[in-house]
């Protein structure tokens, strides 16, 4: 089971630094967890992850499901094992990669049907299947199954998958736990403040040791994202981590750990990475432009991961545009080093009680 | 300059034991090269090659020459800085890629005449120029722009292709040479022995620090391949270093270490990592079977690599199939720390004056 500690809030805004125990080990919050979607880190060994300073790693349900299957690696002792990585492990419920890589997706009271990305065949998702799937791959956090709304849902349609996802988290919730592992629920409620808190009602009282806010970067402008966030995350119970799904850039990460988010995980670092867009802290880059050609300077000079104090902007250059796979290792051991940097930074403002007023630049930039 | 001191013969074979003095640093032969195409050992950074247990690298000037350009390569300080590799480099003339990756290149006697396989631009490529894009690159030992003949040329091709490449030798010689860096000789003749002989006097007598053995492996029998290495080692000078160029697997790095060969180089460990094929201590393998899905057990138990060290067979299996990034480069970093152990064991056995009577499958196996 976990175990959250609320070590200090910030004096400047509502941001929180905590510590959150797990059976794998204790994380740092506020912290961002890299997203390892197929028992890997894209392009990264777990020993390269653990250097960039990840302290927890996400796995995705629905992709380790098809392949290899969970009672493959669960055979394998577990997904730690079988990638190699000793620290905590978070897994999603599977619903969101069923609903996003599956368009004729059909959901009933039992469950989502869908039809592998991989190969067509025919699955059904409930709650339990994903819970017991999630304790096959032995993650110390799994998710409940929950069902988003669209971000443009009206208030009926948002209302019904609320109050289906509540329905959902309890049937989770009733299947015996793993040892070891705990369980976090889910709020929705679409783009609607009043559906927002009902959720959070209905997930409180059922009852959790950990929060999610779903539903959100899905789609909807930036500033409505936020609004939801800022709205939903002071209703969550203090003394449990908070985690926001899949946000996100660094200026959302900064905005929301600023509301009291305590978790974040998104694929831009990993993704962006390989189409050559590099986080660097004076903004975003495009290595392909020429005009890092001949530079000789490291890509960010304020930065110490592997990739930085040992190659060029001109080398990465290079290696993008002649598509060499290191291309894609340096860039991504670079971006996850960033978002991770960029956690233990507003870690240190929060414990310091300096304020988080850094900006981070939402267009590209060229470096100088 | 390099310096070859050769350490002892073996009392079993022609073999020989000797160590290779460059600006570099010092190599113990017989040596495999990794290639680093373009740049990277595909997959894996220099500090990985290196922990591998590589001691030399191979880069290729035709590559290097189109992208990023020699000149940018020299701006950047020369190749062994714009790949961070430390070590002793070889670089090839770039003449074999002109020719197998250019169906149209046209040679006469100033050079060859060729198009990108990029963007289609005209290239000549003239023994001069071969030099110059070396010098630029800054490798340790620069090799002769020669015109290999095809594999089943008759003697008369295949003497007017041994002609021109001593014309081409010495208008190598000629060009003025870039300080700390050693030229090699590369010996043609074809399939045919009288021609062999001949051009070895040809070679020997323009006189270089070393001489490689060129036109083998390029599509005739195995067996003639031997053959003419067999034919041709003896006949180079004893206290210069021999390198057959484009060999091979480690059942012919085997029988030509015999011969008296001091050093190879071959895409063969990275291009079939990146094919799932993998050599082990027992024989080669295909990670794709079935078989290993569940396999728990490494790779090859006898293998020290990180690969070995850290993952199972079942977990390697899982990131092939799903094409994870992570699999070319875990299968990589095994495959090049083999062939650089396969040549180690080879060494130890000259030192001790032990048969090299162990043998290589040419077959694939399966792993029990």
């Amino acid at each position: 089971m976990i175990r959250f500690e609320l070590i200090k809030k910030h004096r400047h805004s509502r941001a929180r630094l905590g510590k959150l125990i797990t059976p794998h080990g204790e994380i740092d919050t506020p912290i961002f967890m890299p997203v390892g979607t197929q028992a890997t880190v894209k392009a990264l060994t777990s020993d390269e992850v653990k250097t960039c300073g990840a302290q927890i790693l996400l796995g995705n349900t629905y992709h380790l499901y098809l392949r290899p299957g969970h009672h493959t690696i669960q055979k394998l002792e577990g997904l730690h094992k079988f990638m190699n990585w000793s620290g905590p492990i978070l897994t999603d419920s599977g619903g969101f990669q069923v609903f996003s890589l599956n368009n004729l997706a059909k959901i009933n009271e039992e469950g989502a049907n869908f039809k592998s990305h991989l190969d067509g065949s025919s699955h059904l998702l409930t709650p339990e299947l994903s819970i017991q799937i999630q304790q096959a791959l032995g993650s110390d956090i799994a998710m409940v199954l929950d069902e988003p709304a669209p971000h443009d849902a009206d208030k009926k349609v948002a209302l019904e998958s609320l109050e289906r996802s509540a329905r959902w988290a309890q049937r989770c919730k009733d299947v015996p736990q793993r040892k070891g592992q705990s369980l976090f629920g889910i709020v929705q409620g679409g783009m609607h403040t009043a559906l927002r808190r009902e959720s959070v009602e209905r997930t409180t009282e059922i009852g959790f040791p950990g929060y999610a806010i779903g539903g959100l970067s899905v789609g909807e402008e930036k500033s409505l994202m936020l609004e939801m966030a800022d709205f939903t995350a002071p209703l969550l119970p203090e003394h449990a981590p908070r985690y926001l799904m899949g946000v996100g850039p660094p200026e959302d990460l900064m905005a929301c750990t600023q509301m009291g988010i305590d978790m974040f995980d998104c694929v831009m670092p990993t993704r962006n990475a390989r189409n050559g867009t590099l986080f660097t802290s004076r903004g975003k880059v495009n290595i392909k432009n020429s005009m890092y050609k001949e530079d000789a300077s490291p890509l960010d000079p304020e930065c110490s991961c592997e990739t930085c104090q040992n190659y060029s902007r001109a080398y990465l250059r290079h290696l993008f545009m002649a598509d060499e796979i290191l291309a894609y290792r340096l860039n991504t051991l670079h971006n996850v080093a960033f978002f991770l940097n960029w956690m233990e930074r507003m870690r240190t403002a929060i414990r310091d009680d300096q304020p988080i007023d850094w900006t981070y630049p939402q267009e590209k930039i060229n470096l100088g």
